[in-house]
Formats: structure tokens, sequence, C-alpha cells
């Protein structure tokens, strides 16, 4: 089996059986960061371009290690030092860029749509590394990774996730596949931060986190962007921290063996206390899986199949 | 044959048969691109050092990318994350890279000269990616690069290049080189933005833009530096762009199938018109172009023979 | 023999048969960045991280280079890019980086401790590549190695250390490995830049920059750093160049055949004069050597011994 698209975009409308084929593949390449040599031949002489145009080390980070790991050349390519500065459009920068021969563009940027925008206009690899609040779907594919590695299956798992619903595409991205591949997804959040229609996505919608999270098999915390505060949509971090923090009583409450994820960068104390980063979250195995997922993508995208990973 | 000199710094006193040679040795290097596996061992072990005091993705990532293709360990060095701001003088800076044994320094700088200066200083090969208003010698090889692929020759051609001509290192590399290879130029701008004693380069000038395109085998647009509006150089951008911009009528007067380019980042509706710039352009090929140049370059200054790429 | 510690942190309390186990091993690798092709197998499939927490080009291009003879697959992670923007915790950056399954993780931070403070919560090997006013170990090895390398030995060597003591991490680390190693160290400077107690580290202290340079072996110059004359540590940097500056005159009260050090980078003119620094210094051996003990500080830790090199 391969893949259908030539790039990956988001996780809406993704059939079961594609998603599997990343989490499976995936599953594969996890080995390979374990391994004394951590690198494999698979995309020798491809090359691979970082397109960021939001600040990210993490999955900046992510991204070229596994697209070393794979052999590939990798070049970075920040706002900060691009020609964004002197006014050229997305899409010339972009062209230019294939025009240099590249296999895969990973892009992410700040407006909802715009790896979609240049999807359609390249014959690369186009993956959407997180834009605006729409998609950020390898994130999701390494956050169904290790529920599936942790809980072995995501059928029938429930999953609340708690936060700014409205502006997270990581929300968005889990939303889509966690329903798709069966799992009951429920979201909590302030009403301020709760996005109008979110039923339609088949999602519950609380607005008390004691309720939300109660006989959850997954809590995934959204990081609380602190600048939301003087747009007034909530009172203060304390506030924000009693009403929608996960503590270990609001643990306690979830179902035994719960798993808490972050997507992080994690704000201690605010959205997650410490104790519970610390002890009894899944955090950093998502980091971890995350490397593989991305090499997992990188590979179906070339036109790798399942059977050659 | 192999080339006279350790450095490449500008194409003023270039022999046509060192021109020729650099162009034949990209057309071998072009392929490597092409292919599956984009990469030839060429200067494996060797070290590249991508040295920038202005900021350009366009120029350091097809550099990066040459270098990388040949194999190079290629270290990226912009001023923002420098020592210059440690007030270090830029000869201790490039004799400090040169300590740890590099092979190759790129440098891009805003002071015209600086390339010639560390090239009599330093034993590393020394390629200019732009310096001040003086040279921007791989700029111009692309394009004749480019022209000759397009067109078959270079002798002969009438190539009218467009904009602020005092201020383009662009302009004056393909100044020397065209008229080296046996081109007619042409040079067309406002009298505030055209040098003094430019004739004496060879070209002809024009400050009407219908009749320097009229029959122009190529035109070349340069980019308008927006600030130097501030600097009184123009009256505005409006005006800019009806008096100097390219649109589908001037096209129209040029030869039939002349070849239009830009170095980029282009400034749409300002210096061309969109319609121009993706329809009739050859601008994406001057960047694929510009990969296999700045290889043949980077092979030919590391001792490698025509034979040998 | 193979070193005692997962990690570099600092020179303080490390055995002289390990200060000369990097030194050997170094002597090793140095040969590698002088050969055509220059790059060995070792670290291949390795993952190196840069991660920098101050600007510093030459470092953490020493490092990048180091790693990549090493064919290790080196990622740069540097604050103006990364997360620490968003508030996380130096602790959690680490994390995650080490999550994504590297070997090596180099860290310049400017918090003394920093580094000491990784290294017994991650198990990737930590270097130090600068810690607030603490240590800086790879440029003491580095400067013991070109001691050695110049002068045949260490024991017995009377270095003069010269500056703002006080803040220098470099004069800290040599401090500790010179005495370990049985050289003789004064250290000069203003008093407002002498720490109390430095009498305690075994050194001589000097006000009078004639008298300590005298007889000398090695004179060692720190960096001023000028934003300290606004803190009111010196009243200018011409009084600074007249008492504290190293000149012709200075330099012959040392010994014949002194050495002349700088870590970089220099301030011609304030703590050396232009004359010195271009004819009598060894300050291009030192960058040339610190390649070199960085490849031989990565390989050790990595579990190399000596006799693999």
């Amino acid at each position: 089996m391969t893949i259908s698209s030539k790039d990956l975009l988001g996780i809406k409308g993704m059939a079961a059986d594609e998603i599997k084929l990343f989490l499976d593949t995936a599953a594969t390449f996890k080995d390979v960061s374990e391994r004394d040599i951590k690198k494999v031949p698979t995309l020798r002489g491809k090359t691979v371009i970082n397109l960021f145009y939001e600040a990210s080390t993490r999955t900046r980070t992510s991204f070229e290690l596994a697209g070393k790991r794979l052999s590939a050349d990798v070049i970075n390519i920040s706002t900060s030092t691009s020609s964004v500065v002197k006014g050229e459009t997305l899409l010339d920068t972009a062209r230019n860029i294939e025009a240099m021969k590249c296999n895969i563009i990973i892009i992410r940027h700040p407006c909802s749509g715009a790896p979609e925008f240049l999807s359609t206009r390249l014959k690369s690899a186009v993956i959407n590394a997180g834009d605006g609040f729409h998609e950020h779907p390898t994130q999701a594919l390494l956050d169904m990774f290790t529920m599936r590695e942790k809980l072995g299956r995501l059928d029938g798992l429930t999953v609340a996730i708690v936060g700014d619903i409205a502006h997270s595409r990581v929300a968005r991205s889990n939303i889509y596949g966690l329903r798709t591949m069966g799992a009951k997804v429920r979201v909590c959040g302030p009403a301020t931060m709760m996005p109008s229609g979110i039923e339609n996505m088949g999602v519950e919608v609380y607005y008390n986190m004691d309720s939300a999270v109660e006989g959850a098999d997954v809590i995934m915390m959204l990081r609380l962007q602190v600048e939301r505060q003087t747009a007034g949509l909530f009172p203060g971090v304390r506030e924000y921290a009693r009403f929608y923090g996960l503590n270990r009583a609001r643990v306690n409450c979830a179902a035994k063996n719960v798993l808490v994820m972050h997507p992080g960068p994690m704000n201690r104390g605010v959205e997650i206390s410490s104790d519970v980063a610390d002890s009894a979250s899944v955090i950093l195995d998502q980091v971890t899986n995350g490397v593989a997922v991305r090499m997992a993508v990188m590979f179906l995208l070339s036109g790798g199949t399942k059977g050659e990973a």
C-alpha cells in the first residue's frame, strides 16, 4: 500500500487505512533512532527543505533529525534570514526553492492554508508542519502513534483535549484523526476558547474540566498562549490553572493508567502541574515518536512502500 | 584546462575561455540535480563556509545545496549570529575560519572589495557571492549560462538590462561577462540610477525603456530597492513601474522569443508585471542553473579540470 | 585508558592523566583537518546538538566542524530560534532534545552551572562550551594543547593571564588545568577585575602588567568586555590599553620565544596591539587546535579509547 497524495496537508479526510499506514511505518522507523548508528540510506541524495515562517525549535529539529537520519540533505530556511523580509510572495519563495530541485518542502506558516496553497502549485511533496489555526498533521500522527503504542489501540478510547480549542491546530488534527480511528473525543476549555459549531466535528463539549477528564483514557493538554490574556480570552494565569490546569487530583479522576499528553512546550504550573508532567506523562515519548513519525512521512511521500521501510 | 585564479572575485578581466570553461563545466553538473540521487562525491571531506554579512535566502541556499550535492561539509555563518557583533574585524573573522582548515569561503558583504581584500590574505579559495555595488560573479555566470542554454549562443545577442544600474552588482558583472563574450549590452534606467561614465564599459545607454527593449534578445530586469525612494532616486513606485516596469506591451517590442530574466526576488507589479513573470520569463531556469554554476565554480576552484567533472 | 565521566563540565578536579589523555588524543585528530579528505567515520550515525544560549560563531563553528569531520549529524539550536522565547525551562528544552535520541549535547549558557545541572539529569554526554563566569573547558584544553605543542611541556612553565580575571571562564579553566599540569600561573588585571580569594587557586596575583609578564613563557591575554566600562570597572579603553594591553615592549620583557595567546575575538589596540597579534602570537594555532581538541573530546565521551583514535 502507498499513500494517495503527494503531500501531507492535514488529517481531515484521511482514511483510516492511510493513518494506519503512517503509524505502522513509523513503528519500523522508531528503531533507527535507538540504534548505535542512527542512520539509514533511504533518502540519500534527496533534498529536504525546512521552510519555517514561525519559530519552533522542537518541530524544526525533529524534522531536521528525521531527514538526516534518512540520509537526506536538509536545508533550513527561517523567516528571520529569508527573502521574506524583501517582500517576496510565499509562492515565489517556494517556486525558487523548488527550482533548486528539492524533493520535500516542510512548511510552517502562520496563515491557515499556506501549505495547501503551495501543494497545488508545486511538484515537490509538501508537508504541513503547522499552519495557523488549521492543522498540524504530524503532531496528530505522533500523538496517535503514542496512544496506540501505550494503550494498544485507538478504537474505543476516550480522549479529553483540554485548553484553547479554538486556536489549536493540534486539537483540530487530533480530532479528525481520532474520530476516524474510532476514538471518542471530548473537548474542554473556557467558552471564550471554544469554537462555535465544534460539535459538528463529532466531539463532546465540556466547560468543566473535572467532568471532561472523568474516566478518560487520554488527557491531552494544550499549551496556553499567554498572550491570549491581553486579548481578553481569560482573566489570569492563576484562574486558568485553577479551572483548566491538570493536577494530580484531576488525573486521579481519569481512567487508571490514563495517558497524559502535551505537545510542548509546556507552561509548568499553568496548564499542567510539574508533578503531573514529571511523573505521570508520556510527553517525552511523544517527542521520541515525533522523529519516527516524520521519518515515516518523508519516506512514504518519497514513494516508499510499507514493505521497504 | 584549469582556471587561472584560486578565487572567483568578479567577471571583470576574465577571459572568454575561462567564462566558457565555467559554463561548460556547469552543463555537466546541471544533470546531477535532475537525478534521483542528487549527489556526487567530488568534494567529500572538503569544508565550505558560507559567510554572509547580508541576508539572502536564495543565494545562501543555492551555494549550500551546491556544496552538499558535491558532498562537501557546509557551514553557514551569518552576521546575526557571528562574532561581528563583538566588533572583530572582517580579516580576523576570516583568518579564524581559515585556521579551522576550510577549503572554500563564500562571502557576501555590503562593502565592495571585501572578497578581494580577503582573497589576497587567505589561502582558501574565496568566492564572491555579492559585494556592495561591485560584482556578483556567480549571478552573471548563471545568467550567461541560461542565455546560452536557451538561445544557443552569447556572441551577437542584444541584452537590455533595465533598472537601477548604478547600485547593481548584478548589472556590472553581467556587463563585463556579456561584453567579453561578444554580446551587445544596453542599459536603461532613470538618470538618477545611471552611473556616470557607464558608456566606458562598452554599453549603450537608454533612458527610455521602449527604445531599450526594441529588438532585444534578452531583457534582464533588476530588482528595485524600494528604500531608494526615500533617498530621492525615484518619485514613487507607480511612476517607476510605468516608466521602467516590464509589461506585456514592452515584451512584444523585443525580439520574438525574447528571454525575460530577473535575478530575484521580484517586486511583482513594480519592475515586472505578474503576467510577464509567470508566462514569459526564464526566472526559475536561472535559479535551477544557479546551483549547477555554483557546483562548477566550487569544483574548478578546488582544482578540478573539465574532463573530471 | 578511558575518561571517567560521561560529560566534560570543567577542568576543576580533572586528574593530570585525564588532561593528558585529552591532549594526546587531540594530537591524533589534528592530522585529520590537515588531510585532503578531512573526515573520519568515527561518529557516523551519532547525533550532536549544539545548544547555544549565547552567540558565538567561533566556538559553535569549531564544534560543528569537529562533529562533521567525525561524520556525526550536527544540529544547531540557538536562542534566537529556540523555544526559549516561549518560556520553556532549560531542563525541558534539554529533555526534549534528548528524547530525540541525541548522543552529545554541547551547551553554552550565560548561567554558571547550567551544563552541570543538565548533566545530572540527562543520559547524553554534556559538553560545557562556556557557562557564565564558571568554566570553558575545551578552551583550556586547546590552550594547553597549544602550549605543549609549541613549548614541549606544561610542567614548569610560567603562564601570565592578563585581563578581566573575575569575569573570565577562560581564565578559570586554564588556571585549574595549568596548576594540575605543574605550570606556575600569574594573574594580572585591575583590582576591580580581580576576584577576591583568587590566591586560593594557587596563582600569583599582579596588578602591574610589566611585572606579571617578566620572564613569562606564555602570555595569555583575555578579551576586554567593553561593556564593563559602563559598569565602572575601568575608566576608559585607552587607559586600559596603556596599563593592561600587550604591546611589543611588554613582549620583550617576557621569556625569549614567549607564546602570546588570546581566546578571541580580539579587540585590536585594546588588550593587544595589532603588531603583536599579527607577528608574535599563536592565536590562529589555538583556533586550529580547537577543532582537534573538540574532536578528541567528542570521541572520548562517545566511549572511544586512545588506541582507537
